[in-house]
């Protein structure tokens, strides 16, 4: 299924993105999309029924003509990010390929919905982008020991925008959350697949263009650390709950691991991203 | 005022300790403590006032015999720490002086009461004890250009324990989260302390003991960077928002500065935190 959240920022209405791609309001259905949701059979499978060819005419259909989308999830826990999970990105980089999964965070409150304006902070010169995928996790995880058991605990995946300051990140004074946490940095969506339709999350083709121009153009297969690998991994780590996310890391082709000049980001480019299977994004950029 | 949450994890009810040492039941008033209520001027003015002498007879009275004492903030938005932020704890590391303030994260999931259990994470060695003042964000907090705006921002203050597993943080390729994000890593608490009843937050002592050894024995005036400064230069980084949590650092005395065998924590121990007119923590130690 391919669940969305439609509506104002901070009023959104859950929804569903049927088979023959009619929108559908799930508000007298379920509350909200969120960790609780994810975590709740009887209700996913209500939605599921409800989505059947005989039960969709049952759910309202939306307008789709100008409705804002916004992020697929509420409430979301944490987000917990994989660096240089990529061997092509590693290698423009100039970085060794890490021996374990490298973990950092975003803050919940830098998610924005897919196409909603991205701000480049006051003060920066090296704004990047990043498509990665994103892991949303459906059942709490905690000491996994083997790789069904991370995968059992996936509910779904998206498409996560991990925008990037690089000076911010790796120039202003040790960690890499200070570049990684502005306004607006993860827009999330537009849709939360369900595991169910994503049957390898290994094959997946990743593509971003920046003013129309393809400049990351990857494909999961390169993923150091794979899904199942980095929520078994994690899991050691920290507990995942319903309603966490993992960003797993870009492929190459980012700003900064071009020649200088690198194009970094500024107000008025326009970017698009877009997952095998997870839809597309399309983020304006203005000044904070 | 002093704000805390008491009740089973989870299920925790607001209340107040009031000028006589007497808990009150704040739940007749608001709904819970959390960011909604920290920005909330008139709901904090009805709280002050039924605390007041005539008032507070008007709050039934809380039996504080075995009542359990929760986190004293709901739904924290997002947890901002800052590294290496004591003169004494930066020489004890044989670090460098940061030129500015290093930060990382902890996820929200991570807190619990202050006098709750903290759990030793599998496979670890190396757990530490961090004693730090946690500053409650109340008001949104976005490129802030003066102390005096900083500190207008500040809602209250808090003990937090960064509680740190140094192996997982140091040793394990990478950002410092993934030992600073296991489960029960950041008990907080007693109270909430309105910012009012704190005039001078760089004047506080800081005190740690382990075993009823005392381990650190610090003062905020020793901070590298102050509430004010601190809450100003992440606000050029990140917006705050009302729930917010800033972990300010810790002075000297963490087991990570001693010779070797260096004394981290194990299943059994006892640690105990105290802050000036911030209350006191204890915490027994459990395996994972």
């Amino acid at each position: 299924m391919k669940l969305l959240r439609v509506g104002p920022a901070g009023a959104e209405r859950p929804a569903l993105l049927d088979a023959s791609g009619t929108l559908r309001d799930l508000s007298g259905l379920v509350p909200d999309i969120d960790g609780a949701l994810l975590a709740d059979d009887a209700a996913l499978a209500r939605i599921r029924e409800a989505a059947s060819a005989q039960g969709a005419g049952a759910l309202p259909a939306i307008d789709d003509g100008g409705v804002r989308i916004g992020p697929p999830l509420a409430r979301i826990g944490k987000i917990v990010c994989i660096g240089l999970n990529y061997h092509d990105h590693a290698t423009e980089t100039g970085a060794a390929l890490p021996q374990e999964p490298i973990l950092f965070m975003k803050a919940p409150d830098t998610v924005v919905g897919p196409q909603d304006t991205v701000l480049v902070p006051r003060g920066s010169a090296k704004t990047d982008w990043e498509v990665e995928l994103a892991v949303v996790i459906g059942r709490t995880a905690r000491y996994l020991d083997s790789d069904e058991a991370a995968l059992a605990a996936v509910a779904g995946y998206a498409i996560a925008h991990d925008v990037s300051e690089r000076a911010f990140q790796i120039e202003r004074g040790g960690q890499w959350d200070k570049g990684k946490n502005c306004e607006t940095f993860n827009p999330l969506g537009p849709w939360l697949v369900t595991a169910d339709e994503i049957p390898d999350p290994q094959s997946l083709g990743l593509r971003l263009w920046v003013n129309g121009e393809l400049q990351q153009n990857g494909t999961t297969a390169d993923q150091i650390f794979g899904v199942a690998q980095v929520v078994r991994y994690l899991s050691q780590f920290m507990t995942l709950y319903p309603g966490d996310i993992i960003n797993t890391g870009t492929p190459a082709g980012v700003a900064l691991g071009r020649p200088e000049p690198k194009p970094y980001l500024r107000a008025g480019d326009v970017v698009e991203l877009e997952i095998d299977g997870l839809g597309r994004q399309r983020q304006e950029l203005k000044d904070a």
